[in-house]
C-alpha cells in the first residue's frame, strides 16, 4: 500500500494557527458585508463540465480539474474512445456558477439580488510563491441593478471592509481607481482605432503600471498600428494631470462616441461614494485603468494599497455576461477581494502566529483518580462557562515540550495536576 | 452552446435562508467545541487517489468521485490503455485526510492533538431524502490520547454543543449510548464463537433495535452458527435489565477473555460524564450497541434524541487505523455530528425560514437626484455603524412584489424614497 503524506500538490493543509486568522478573516467579511445587505449562498464546488467549458472562462477553462464518469457511463466513454471521460469539474472561480445559481433560484431571489460567496476554487496552475491550485475567492455581485446604486453599494462596502481588516495591522491608506470601459472604448475609437481593434489596444494600455506610455507607444506600434492614430490616442493619456476630473477628461470626445451619461454615471458614483470613506481612503478617476477580463462593459474598479502598490480588490460591471451564459441578459456587477492576498499580508505584518485568548490546559498525571479528575473537568466545565477555552489533558512524559507547543498556540494557564 | 441551470446531481445550491441557518449552526460547533480547546484544521478537498483507495474506506470507496490527471501524465495514461486516468478524487470523509494530515504535519501540533473538521465531503451515492453526494461533516478528534480522558471530553463537549443548539428549538432530552468493542467481544467469545467469527457476530447483533433479540437469533441460525453458542449468547443479553452497571453486566466473563482495565475504563468514563451533564441528558451503558465502522477498538458511543429515537453523532476509539495509513500506531479517538440531520430537524421545527434581523432597505426611485441618493446612503452607513442591515436598492417597478421577497428574507424596515 502507497500512502502519501503530503497534500496533493499545490494545495494546503492548514495549521490550527492559520485557520484561526483566516476564520477571523472570513467572519469580519460576512459581518461587514452582511451590514450591507449582502446574502451568502453557495454553489457545489463540482459543476457540469459543459458550464465550465462554455468560453466565458478565458484562459482558465484551460486549467480545470475534471472530474470523472462513473460506472456504465465512464465504460460507454471508454468503449467509444472519444476521449470524453469528465461530466463534472472543479468550479476554477464563482462567476461561472453564480451565473447558474442566479438562472435556476432567480425567483426564490430579492430583485435586486446582493450575493455574497466565499468559497474554494480550484486550478491546475504551476504553483508559486502565494498561488496555490485550492485557494479561497471572496466575491460579491450584484444581480439585476442597472443603476449606479449598484457600484457605489459595492465599493464602499468593500471600502468599509478592508479598512476595518487592515486597521489591525495599522494599515489605513488605500485608493479606489475608477474608470469605465465605455470611456476606455471611446478615447481609442476617437483616436481612430476601429472598434474590433479596442480589445488589443486595450491589452497594452494594461501595462501602463509596468512599461509607460512610451513602452505602450513602442508596442503599439510593433503591433502594426498607424503611427499617428497611436500618438494622437497615447497624446490623450500623456495630458492627465493628477487630479483630473472625468469630465475634463472626457472634454474631447464627442457625444456620439461617448454618451453623457456614461460620463453624469461615473461621475455619481465617485460623488456618492468619496464622502462615506474612512479617513486616509479616497476615490479617483483612474483613466488608464482597465482590468484584464474582457466581459466589463460598464464601470470597473480596483481598491490598492498605498504604501504597497499593489491591488487587494477589482471588480467592475459585466451586464452581458449571464445572459451568454442563460440566455437572458441580467445586468450585474461584482468585486472580487483578493483573500488569500489579505491572508499573506496579515501573517506577514503580525508578530508571531494568530493565537488562541484565555485559554488554559489541564496536565493530568495518570495516577490521578476518577474522582480528582471528575473535580478538575468540572473546574474546565465552569471556566468555559465564562467564556474561556479549557482543555483537559493527560500530561505528557515530556510536559516540558508539552507545554511549549501549547504556548505556541496560545495557551497562557497551564495546571498540573498530579494527585 | 448547452449550459445546464440545475446544480450536478445530488448537489445542492444554498439559498441566503439556507446559509444563515448553516452558518448560524457552525458558528455555535465552532464556538462550543473551541471552548473545549478543539482546534479547527483544514484538509483540501481533493486527495491523493492511492490514500483513498488504502482499504480503509469500506464501501465508501466505491463512491469516490475522481480527478483526472491532466497534460502529459493523462496522454501517457491513455497510450497506456491501463485505465488508470485519476491521480486524485474528492474526500468521501474527513477521517482519511486527518490521518494524512496528522502523519504529515504531527511535529507542529501540540500532543495530544484535540481537532475540529467542519468540511464537505463528496459520495456517488443515488440520492435520496437528506442524502447528497455532496455534504457537511463536522467531526472532532483527539489523537495521541490513549486514556479515559479523551472519550470524556469527546462526549461531554459533543453533550453540550448539541443541548445548546436543540435549546432554540425546545428539544432538551439527550441519551448518550456507551459500550466498548472490547466488552463485545469478550460475550461472543465467552459464549464460544471463534475470534474470526465476531465481526459477523456483531454485523447481526447492530440490528438490535430493528429486529430484537428474536430476530438476531434467528439470523444467527441462518448464518449457520451453532444453536447452543447462540442460546448461551443471546442469554446474557436477555438478561439485561433496565440501568444494568457496566459491573454487572460483566461480571460472569472471566478476566482472560476481558481484563478488568476494560471494564474500569468505561466505568470512568461514564462516571466522569454523569455530573457534566445538563438536565435532560443522561448516559448509560448500552450492551447492544455496535456502531458500524469495523475499525473501532475501544470504547463505542452514540448520541440518541430520546422523543426521535435516531442518532445525532457517534463515534468511538480507533487506535489501529492511523497506523495503518501512516505506519506508525497513533492511539485516537473521534466524534462525528450528523450536521445535515441536524440542519434537518432544526428547519422541520422552525417557523418559517431563518430570517435576518433588524434590517432595513431604501427603496429608491429613478428619479432621485445624486445628492439625494448620498443622503440615503450615509443614513444606511449609520445603520450599519449601529450593528444594523441596511441596504439600498434601486425600486423595482412591481415595488409590492420587491418588499414581498425582502420581507421573506427577513427585512423589516421600508423606506421609499421617490425624490
Amino acid at each position: 500500500m502507497k500512502f502519501i503524506k503530503t497534500p496533493v500538490k499545490g494545495m494546503l493543509d492548514m495549521l490550527p494557527s492559520d485557520m484561526r486568522l483566516r476564520e477571523h478573516v472570513l467572519s469580519m467579511i460576512k459581518k461587514s458585508y452582511g451590514a450591507y445587505g449582502f446574502m451568502q449562498i453557495e454553489t457545489p464546488i463540482v459543476e457540469h463540465i459543459e458550464n465550465l467549458t462554455s468560453k466565458q472562462g478565458g484562459d482558465n477553462e484551460k486549467l480545470i480539474f475534471k472530474v470523472m464518469k462513473r460506472g456504465a457511463d465512464l465504460q460507454r466513454a471508454i468503449d467509444k474512445g472519444t476521449g470524453e471521460y469528465a461530466d463534472n469539474g472543479l468550479r476554477y472561480d464563482l462567476t461561472v456558477p453564480l451565473a447558474r445559481y442566479y438562472a435556476c433560484n432567480r425567483d426564490k431571489l430579492p430583485t435586486p439580488f446582493k450575493a455574497l460567496q466565499m468559497g474554494n476554487v480550484y486550478r491546475a496552475d504551476n504553483p508559486q510563491k502565494g498561488r496555490f491550485r485550492q485557494f479561497t475567492q471572496c466575491d460579491i455581485d450584484i444581480l439585476g441593478d442597472g443603476s449606479s446604486l449598484a457600484e457605489i453599494e459595492l465599493i464602499t462596502a468593500t471600502a468599509a471592509m478592508l479598512t476595518q481588516i487592515f486597521a489591525e495591522i495599522n494599515i489605513s491608506r488605500f485608493t479606489i481607481h475608477l474608470n469605465d470601459r465605455q470611456i476606455l472604448s471611446a478615447v481609442a475609437l476617437a483616436a481612430g482605432f476601429a472598434q474590433e481593434e479596442i480589445g488589443s489596444v486595450l491589452i497594452s494600455l494594461d501595462k501602463f503600471d509596468k512599461i509607460g506610455l512610451d513602452g505602450i507607444q513602442q508596442e503599439l506600434l510593433e503591433n502594426g498600428y498607424d503611427a499617428q492614430v497611436v500618438e494622437k490616442y497615447l497624446a490623450v493619456y500623456r495630458a492627465v494631470k493628477e487630479g483630473i476630473t472625468i469630465e475634463e477628461f472626457c472634454a474631447g470626445i464627442s457625444e456620439e462616441i461617448l454618451p453623457g451619461k456614461v460620463i453624469e454615471n461615473l461621475s455619481e458614483i465617485l460623488g456618492c461614494v468619496r464622502p462615506m470613506l474612512a479617513d486616509g481612503v479616497k476615490i479617483v478617476f483612474d483613466p488608464t485603468l482597465v482590468r484584464g477580463m474582457g466581459y466589463y462593459t460598464g464601470p470597473i474598479f480596483e481598491i490598492t494599497m498605498d504604501d504597497y502598490n499593489f491591488s487587494i480588490a477589482g471588480g467592475g460591471r459585466y451586464d452581458k455576461m449571464i445572459g451568454k451564459f442563460s440566455g437572458q441578459d441580467v445586468a450585474a456587477a461584482g468585486f472580487s477581494i483578493g483573500f488569500e492576498r489579505i491572508i499573506t499580508i496579515l501573517k506577514d505584518h503580525m508578530q508571531g502566529s494568530y493565537k488562541l485568548e484565555n485559554a488554559t490546559a489541564f496536565l493530568i498525571d495518570k495516577r490521578v483518580s476518577s474522582q480528582r479528575k471528575t473535580e478538575i473537568i468540572a473546574r474546565a466545565m465552569e471556566l468555559r462557562r465564562q467564556g474561556m477555552v479549557a482543555t483537559v489533558l493527560p500530561m505528557a512524559k515530556n510536559v516540558g515540550h508539552q507545554i511549549e507547543l501549547l504556548e505556541a498556540e496560545g495557551f497562557t494557564g497551564f495546571e498540573k495536576v498530579y494527585e
